[in-house]
């Protein structure tokens, strides 16, 4: 149980984590703070948190549990703008999609209380962003992915995996590189594919009329097309270099398709083509 | 009304066809042939086919209606086996998402008779194959498209369009030319791409325990990618120019944004990311 959880970003990711504490009875009392003071009032008109707080660093003040979840671009100046609240005490953690850069913005931002922080990366989310669409239930049988460095307070870790796991989470550790490789693999690089897809189709002099043509099969592969611009901007160039070897990887493979194509080699095609369904048939989402 | 259906091929496409024909009360009687006996049989066990023929030419003796609903790569066998039950009052229609082929492969075939034929693609399927899957809603409200070549009877094509109206579907008609290209980016492209993204991922050492951390975005973007080999091998081979040159434009634009990507040009890459996003909110899918 906490005291005081302090909550710096009052959106769907934090509401949500405020709300699961609160139906956990994980927590006594909200304090939030929003950039935007608009956001940080319908935090409290719904329940979210219970006193907003006028800067991050007042909203951090006195919490034994603290949770940064802003977009990845504003960790630094987050970090910095509340180190003066944290002390060896607080649990510090993050919800970003990337995990080395956030830890090196929370090594400058926090400094010696950077120990203090556990870098986390639940795998859920919605297609719709906001405090309304906060729910309790959004950590529900969900992945949360826990990155601790070598100067992480292993109490804290702890008290992290108990946490999430008390809001009904699955947690896993492993190393910032592990998690940014992995991401880059399945989640940075489809989006990156997507949107890629989707410019190339629209662009072209008769993409309106392919567009009006599309099914049921386009419409799943280029769902997370529609995903928040500066929010990828984000995650694409925090996580770079990742997203690069595995772009070209695919590529690569790509090309060696349209070489089978070209070829006419029906036989290596349709092996090629079965190695991939028997990988998707096999997969089963985690969590679900 | 048509007198008698020669089904040829008597799977998901064919089965839920005749099922559609019957609801509707468009046709009398359906006899119907598939390469194996027991498909054939099974078919005519579950009311899908009334009569089961023991050959291609015998399901089409006396139809006026015949569908060839095999895999493209066996069109022309077929449409040479059913030449001579063929007269130009009988209108013969494929459902294959490929036409040009098909239509050589009709013309070859059909020879003398090429002009009874009007190519046929219903946008529509399901992820499991087989005539016990079959069922009479399957093109309700999806888009059928005629590909009529110059020599195509006019009065065949108007006899499609009010047939696939009367089950249920909306008909466009379009050129060969102008449906491959478009279904070579909206279709064919995509599930290239998830093929080699899937294999691209499960082939890298870490490539297991990568798949194990994948979320919702990887789910719908592979989606594709459990599709039939055999059918994608004849789709991929058939319409190969149109899709070498989706390829080859879709590469492109990658390149492009993984250059925005090392260049760390952030507000380049959500500019573009946003192109991708508005193109994708504002598409609906057809039929639905």
């Amino acid at each position: 149980m906490f005291e005081q959880l302090g909550l710096i970003g009052c959106g769907l990711m934090g509401g949500s984590f405020a709300l699961a504490l609160k139906r956990a009875k994980l927590v006594k009392r909200v304090v939030g703070y929003s950039k935007s003071p608009s956001t940080t009032e319908r935090a409290r008109q719904l329940g979210v948190i219970d006193v907003a707080a006028p800067s991050a660093l007042l909203a951090v003040s006195g919490a034994d549990l603290v949770l940064v979840a802003v977009p990845v671009s504003a960790s630094e100046a987050t970090f910095k703008a509340i180190r003066h609240g944290v002390s060896s005490d607080t649990l510090v953690m993050d919800v970003g999609s990337t995990k080395g850069d956030v830890i090196e913005a929370a090594r400058r931002g926090l400094q010696n209380q950077f120990s203090s922080f556990v870098p986390a990366h639940p795998i859920a989310g919605k297609e719709v962003a906001g405090v309304e669409h906060a729910e309790a239930s959004l950590f529900d049988g969900r992945q949360v992915i826990l990155t601790p460095t070598k100067t992480t307070l292993r109490s804290n870790v702890q008290r992290a995996a108990q946490l999430w796991t008390g809001i009904g989470a699955q947690v896993l550790t492993m190393t910032p590189q592990d998690h940014d490789s992995a991401f880059a693999a399945v989640s940075h690089l489809p989006h990156l594919l997507a949107f890629a897809f989707t410019n190339a189709v629209a662009e072209q002099p008769d993409g309106a009329r392919f567009l009006g043509l599309a099914g049921p099969g386009f419409r799943d592969f280029t769902r997370i097309a529609a995903s928040d611009p500066a929010v990828w901007r984000d995650i694409l160039l925090a996580n770079r270099e990742q997203v690069l070897l595995q772009s070209q990887a695919f590529r690569t493979k790509l090309l060696e398709l349209e070489a089978l194509i070209a070829a006419g080699d029906a036989q290596a095609l349709e092996n090629t083509i079965a190695d991939a369904r028997r990988t998707r048939a096999q997969w089963r989402s985690p969590g679900n």
